[in-house]
């Protein structure tokens, strides 16, 4: 099929009726030099143009049909788009879960629709045209909508939840840490069962953010040769032109990085030498960057310019785009057949792909039917209750005299056996955080990428970004661990966040938990982050105060299915506590050591507990009975019924004092009164420091006996709640 | 003066009595190669050898009197220490404060001791050898030193607080735009009054951080060619060697970033080389990146390897380092007298320094008195009370129909007149934020280095990490603002702590703060973010209501001094609240609208507040006499007196209701019951999702409706919190 087309940069330059040879036009507005080894470009296929100008179209009237939306980065990118969907990715429509597809990320997830649309075009039944119209509005559907703004993980055809810049990378890197992983362990000669390729396409915005650095960084040590970074590099942001903020000469910075680099002049039109680009990344010994040289709201009004970035798109251009591609300018939403079948002939392309793969699977099963079971386990996600058991019987002698970072150090060498989906590391303090390792495990060029432990460089946020794309992967097979200080998971924490959101299974390893972490001072002392993660939706925190709790925070940790969870770990050594009970974690908060009559309540978790059973005692004591409640998870005790609520902490007037050694604004939901922190820690010895800041037992007694002194016998909880 | 030196790589390798030829055994820890450029060295000076050797004894004898600390690094850098501090730096020990100095960012913080031996031998008179014995322990003195682990702002000598891996970097980089700033500003031909170039120390792990990554970006942009980053490039990490983890070229990275870069082989000896290093990058056109090769813990037992990271070294090993000294290995914290006066020179050295640049300062107030008089000003941070009597007069009539984010805005434009310490911008997103800037103002190289306005690209780290470099380099001059949407201030908020931390006042301005973001999804929508921000010592957050509490939340944040404010600001638009008052934000709550014998209290902030205040309008109206609190900040609620809290919230039986957009965690301390977030938000428009959450006036009074009703008139405290 032949048509005619015309393009337009800006108003002013429209050439009609022709094939425009808008190269130079582009060139205008680019202010990178075009390197050596660009790539050229062969002869346009009609069809290809007709395609670009079709999503093109459909993505116009998805911006204008709710007057908004960020479309001018992805009109800009839909030669890449069908470069990709038509032609590069291996996927199959009919199953977006198909196991051994490739996984693509939209890291500049504000340019959903151009994933919406291309997900329409190529035929995900859940991506129906009436779905696409509720992008922004939905009102006729109670604003329920698979359109959101950015990418949900949750729609078919969606990898990950993208949209806080730069993270979707750092995903991108999970996935092809994992893809690798699986085909490194499965994969034989002839038996190709694991060949998932990662694509992910990236704006200016992403590769300022340091977590894309980060992971960027990585992948190239990595050598993650399956994962294919495209650039969708229009020169232009949000505020303006891009040399505003960045003048990297990127493609150098990607090569010192360890990357194999590509670059495209004409990222509008020319389909097919983009695809001769993803092509030739499946070919390199390193992670590939294609610099894809587009113009953002390309063929509009405000075509080039920040105008472009968010907003609708001028009727004029929109019309003319549409008579170039066949269609009729009055009517919107709609895709003429010859487009519709250059695409939705993906959806058989896809269902054979598939079936040649399942033959391939069937055939090693045959030839390999160990390898077979242990991927079939995999796929499942189902480890068995093998781990389950062992945290049950686990006795807690072995770990006298340990801090319960040592101790999570050793469940974790026991799960790693007995639940093979943890897959992870930590952030270069792996001696400190105790998670020990074996040398031939580890997933490195240098070893072998068979391995399951990950060093994740000193690269805190990427770690956790990282580990929602190893969890996304192929949900249930991988348990992602990370580990590092507590207090570097504020670094961390949009990843985190995101895992949680995402509802991505990970478990996190937050040691040296409080201003007793070695006296390294305030800036590694956490004092407000459990009020962040405490908070935070789906974020399980568990803060054990001995091996006995520690074991039940890492029962409920591998059950959790549908979030992360985070263990508060202790840098000292403490005993095991008096009554404490694994499975009794579950309940959030349960009551340790009674007295008849008692009329004081005390509650804590992690090492203040220990501090805190001590100043009990003295309590009870001096005629002063005192019960205490150990606290570990905020979340797990809110999940509780009222009855067992009221069984715990009386709805009376006994007061009851909180003890942590964190700012205590969590805390006062529960008790009548907090000893907490009201200021930042100190750099000095852990000991020094509980007495510098009133929290060992001599501390926490004496400012309990000034509140209930205060008190005077008055109803606690009316008196309201008191930072003593 | 002439010694015999000998040196040791390990302990193997001794070579006694002659100086070594130690540069190809410093090769055999290099992975890397070294490239063509590198500076060839010049013969050693004796004294500079005997330097070296006696600041590294030091070190060991700090390392060694506690049984630890990061000495391997320290002990690494050591040449580099004498080059920066005996020849390149310009400083006076005498006045720690001099306004033209030098300064010097110690990004790897861990490496404290460095800085404290320089200090001392250079004769910071606060930097007492007792007070360097405090390093560790510090018993005798209360556990009170100024040897804290890390770095910390408050002790003379120090710029600023490091620590947080990363940060250093953009804090350097802070204090390199200050000093360019006020060149430009104020530097004229023969009168150059403003000369500070900025030193800043990294080790590998900065260079792997985002933080890090995206500061070293910047800077290229900006061209900040005062700015020296030195590599200590030792190849080692906590967990092991650094191509474990990264293998990037570093130095064709930094070039790519914009930067001038300068390598040297010979770290551990050649000060001379290093020397000639520093002054070259005097002279460049980009900043300098200086890749030293030096070998952690060199001379030691450990030297070359990850052990050398944290620990004491042998004794073996010291004995010899002192002895070459012509230091008694048997004595420790002795410094040779001829060693202590090569140092100690410099005070005398700094005092003409300072003499010079007063000389050429009173010159300059003759020959430009009115630049004198502003540079004045600027140095002394008094700008006047001009800035707060507009905003005490700002009408709010003019707001009419603008949402917070707009009228901040408004703020911002008048305060950039009369409070000419402002200075910052945002994170690429300020048409949203609604900052307004000229375009003359920019701080850009295209532009001129006299603007204010900086434009951050899209770096929230990074931004909020230099805002703190800005605010230190001067205390008082700079009032850095900043500005993004409140969810991305969770990437920033390492850097907003480390200035909360180090009490360094910058406005952060979040605005689309809440599910009312503009249907961006819950990736952009935070509902725990606030739990953080109200925990964290020293940041004050403040969600205001209208134009009215916006006005009166910049009272507050021009005036603290000690610490940032971060403005919660709305996208939508809002009327003016009925009761608002901007003097009364001070007191953090107050009661807007009250009602005889009120039966129940409902408080709120930010856009909660008007659906909370129509719905208490509706309880009012149908018999329940509703009283509202306004409560735009926990933390100056917080020092409220005991009287004034309860003028504002019984202590008596009356329900007390909370209404906010985000999980309701930190209100539970205040009132009886919250009407809050239980997930996350969703994407859909800003009225349906009030709607959808139950927060809009109808949604607010059914759940109070039914918590009255569950209640059943019983004491609401006694009940205990509900989250409702």
């Amino acid at each position: 099929m032949t048509v005619s087309l015309s393009t337009q940069i800006g108003a002013e330059s429209q050439v009609n009726g022709q094939l425009a040879p808008i190269r130079s036009l582009l060139n205008g507005f680019s202010s990178h030099a075009l390197k050596s080894g660009t790539l050229s470009s062969p002869e346009h296929t009609a069809s290809d143009e007709i395609a670009v100008l079709t999503l093109r179209n459909l993505i116009f009237d998805i911006c204008n049909q709710n007057g908004g939306g960020h479309g001018g980065s992805a009109i800009g990118m839909a030669a890449i788009g069908v470069a990709l969907y038509k032609y590069a990715m291996r996927y199959n429509p009919n199953d977006p879960n198909w196991f051994d597809r490739d996984r693509f990320v939209l890291s500049n997830g504000h340019c959903a629709m151009f994933l919406y649309a291309l997900n329409h075009l190529v035929g995900y039944d859940a991506w129906t045209m009436d779905e696409i119209k509720g992008y922004g509005s939905a009102k006729a559907n109670g604003f329920k909508t698979m359109c959101h703004a950015h990418p949900e993980i949750e729609d078919p055809g969606v990898e990950v939840t993208t949209g806080p810049l730069g993270q979707g990378i750092a995903n991108a890197v999970g996935l092809a840490i994992a893809s690798k992983n699986l085909a490194a362990r499965f994969n034989k000669p002839g038996y190709e069962v694991s060949n998932s390729r990662v694509y992910c396409m990236t704006g200016d915005g992403c590769l300022m953010e340091g977590v894309a650095l980060e992971a960027i960084s990585l992948a190239g040590n990595l050598g993650l040769n399956n994962l294919t970074l495209i650039y969708d590099n229009n020169q232009v942001t949000c505020d303006g032109p891009l040399d505003w903020i960045n003048t990297e000469d990127v493609n150098a910075k990607m090569r010192a990085c360890g990357w194999h680099v590509l670059e495209i002049e004409d990222g509008s039109y020319d389909v097919q030498t983009i695809v001769r680009a993803l092509q030739l990344s499946k070919a390199s010994t390193k992670p590939t960057f294609i610099n894809i040289r587009t113009v953002i709201g390309l063929g509009t009004k405000v075509a080039g310019t920040f105008k472009a970035h968010h907003g609708t798109f001028d009727e004029e251009s929109v019309a003319l785009s549409k008579k170039l591609a066949g269609q009729d300018p009055e009517r919107t939403h709609e895709i003429p057949e010859h487009a519709l079948s250059y695409f939705r002939e993906r959806k058989e392309h896809g269902r054979r792909l598939q079936l040649d793969w399942q033959a391939r699977l069937d055939a090693y099963a045959t030839e390999y039917p160990e390898l077979y079971a242990e991927l079939k386990t995999i796929r499942s996600g189902n480890y068995g209750q093998g781990w389950l058991d062992i945290l049950r019987e686990l006795g807690t002698q072995q770990f006298c005299g340990k801090a319960t970072r040592e101790v999570n150090g050793a469940i974790v060498e026991k799960m790693w056996k007995a639940y093979p989906g943890l897959f992870g590391g930590g952030a270069d303090l792996v001696n400190s955080n105790k998670i020990w390792y074996s040398e031939d495990d580890v997933f490195h060029p240098s070893i072998s990428f068979k391995g399951r432990y990950l060093r994740y460089g000193i690269r805190e946020h990427a770690m956790a970004s990282i580990s929602n794309g190893i969890a996304a992967y192929n949900p249930g097979s991988f348990l992602p661990i990370t580990a590092t200080f507590f207090m570097f998971y504020l670094y961390a924490a949009p990843g985190v966040r995101m895992g949680a959101l995402s509802n991505l299974p990970v478990i996190h390893f937050a040691t040296h938990d409080s201003f007793a972490e070695g006296q390294n001072g305030p800036t590694h002392q956490p004092v407000e982050l459990d009020s962040l993660y405490r908070a935070m939706p789906n974020l399980t925190y568990i803060r054990p105060c001995d091996a006995e709790e520690t074991i039940g925070a890492w029962m409920l940790a591998v059950s959790k299915r549908d979030g992360p969870t985070m263990l508060s770990l202790a840098r000292d050594a403490v005993p095991q506590v008096r009554g404490t009970d694994r499975a009794a974690v579950a309940k959030g908060a349960y009551i340790i050591r009674d007295e008849p009559n008692a009329k004081l309540v005390l509650t804590s978790c992690g090492t203040a507990l220990h501090y805190t059973a001590a100043a009990a005692q003295a309590l009870t004591d001096s005629g002063i009975p005192t019960r205490v409640v150990s606290f570990p998870s905020f979340e797990h005790f809110d999940k509780q019924s009222d009855e067992y609520k009221e069984s715990v902490f009386p709805n009376d007037d006994t007061p009851i004092v909180s003890v942590e050694e964190y700012v205590a604004t969590t805390w006062g939901r529960y008790v009548t009164a907090s000893v907490g922190m009201n200021g930042y820690g100190y750099s000095a010895s852990n000991e020094s420091n509980y007495e510098r800041f009133g929290l060992n037992a001599r501390g926490i007694e004496r400012r309990v006996r000034a509140y209930l002194a205060q008190l005077g016998g008055k109803n606690a909880r009316t008196a309201g709640w008191k930072n003593i």
